[in-house]
C-alpha cells in the first residue's frame, strides 16, 4: 500500500485508480543500484521505462556530435538530477512508445531503488484493461509533447544565436 | 463508408474499427477552404487538430525569433507541404494533448476539404470508449515522440555546429 500512494504521485500515473497502480506494479520489476552504477547508456536500445523509488540519478546528455574534440566535454553536455523526491521521477518513458535509441546515460549518485516496466508488459496488460492504457498515454503524451515545445524553442533560440554569428 | 475508408489511412487511426473510425468522425465537423486561406496561425492557441480530406496545405515554421530583421524570411522560416494524398495528412495533432499555442502558421494551396476534432470533444469521446481512446493516443504518442526525436537531433546539430562556428 505505501508502495502505491508513492507511485500515485509519479505524473505517469495521475488519474490511475489504486488497482490499476497496482497491476502496473505487478508488470514492473524493482532493482536494487550502488551508488555511480549505470542505468541506462545514451545510444544504446531500450525497451523499459523506470520510475525512480528511491535515490537521486544523473542524467547527461550530449549536446555536440562525439568525435568533436576541441570542445571541453562539461561544455559539450547537460547535467541534471533527478531525486525520488520530487515527484518527476520518471525517465526513460519514450520507450513505452518506440523501440528507439535512448537520447541520454542515466547513472545512480545515492543508492537507488527503480521499477523497471517494459514495454512489451505495459502493452500487452494495456490490451486487457484499455482505461489504464489510455490513462498511462495520456500522461505520457503530454510529458512527451511537453518536452518537444521545449525542445522546438531550443531550435529557435540556437538558430537565431546562429543567423547573428554568421552574419559577424 | 468511402470517408471511412479514407480516415482508416491516416496513423493517427490507425488500429481502430470502422465503428470507432464513424466515431471519430462523429465529433468531427467538416471544413471547407478555398485556395490560400489560414486554417492556423503560429502563436495562437489551438484547441483542435485537423485531418486533411482533400487537397494540399502549406505549413510554415519559424526557425529565426521574430524581429531579427536582418535575416531574410526565406531564410528563417521552413515551409513544408501536406496533401490528403499521401495518408500523413493530419496536422494541429498536439493540440489533443494540451492547449498550446500553435508551433506553425497552416495555409491552403488549393481548395481543401478538413475535419477538425476538438479536443474536448476527443477526451469526452474517449472516456466513454477506452479502446479507441488508447489506440489514438498510442498512435499520437508516437508521432509527437518520433518527432521529439528529430527535434533532439536537430539540437545536437545546431550546438554542434555552433561550437565550430564560435571556435574560430
Amino acid at each position: 500500500m505505501e508502495e502505491s500512494t508513492a507511485l500515485r504521485e509519479t505524473p505517469l500515473f495521475r488519474g490511475l485508480s489504486p488497482a490499476q497502480i497496482e497491476k502496473m506494479i505487478g508488470i514492473s520489476r524493482e532493482l536494487t543500484f550502488g551508488p555511480n552504477q549505470l542505468i541506462m547508456a545514451e545510444g544504446e536500445t531500450g525497451d523499459a521505462m523506470y520510475v525512480l523509488r528511491h535515490g537521486t540519478v544523473e542524467i547527461v546528455k550530449s549536446l555536440v556530435l562525439s568525435g568533436l574534440d576541441e570542445v571541453p566535454p562539461e561544455q559539450s553536455k547537460t547535467f541534471t538530477r533527478l531525486s525520488a523526491e520530487n515527484g518527476e521521477a520518471v525517465f526513460g518513458e519514450i520507450a513505452l512508445l518506440e523501440e528507439a535509441k535512448r537520447t541520454a546515460t542515466v547513472s545512480t549518485v545515492t543508492e537507488c531503488r527503480v521499477n523497471e516496466i517494459r514495454k512489451g508488459d505495459f502493452l500487452k496488460l494495456a490490451e486487457k484493461d484499455f482505461e489504464l492504457g489510455y490513462r498511462v498515454l495520456l500522461n505520457l503524451a503530454g510529458i512527451v509533447s511537453s518536452r518537444l515545445r521545449r525542445a522546438d524553442e531550443d531550435i529557435i533560440k540556437l538558430t537565431t544565436v546562429l543567423s547573428i554569428v554568421l552574419k559577424d
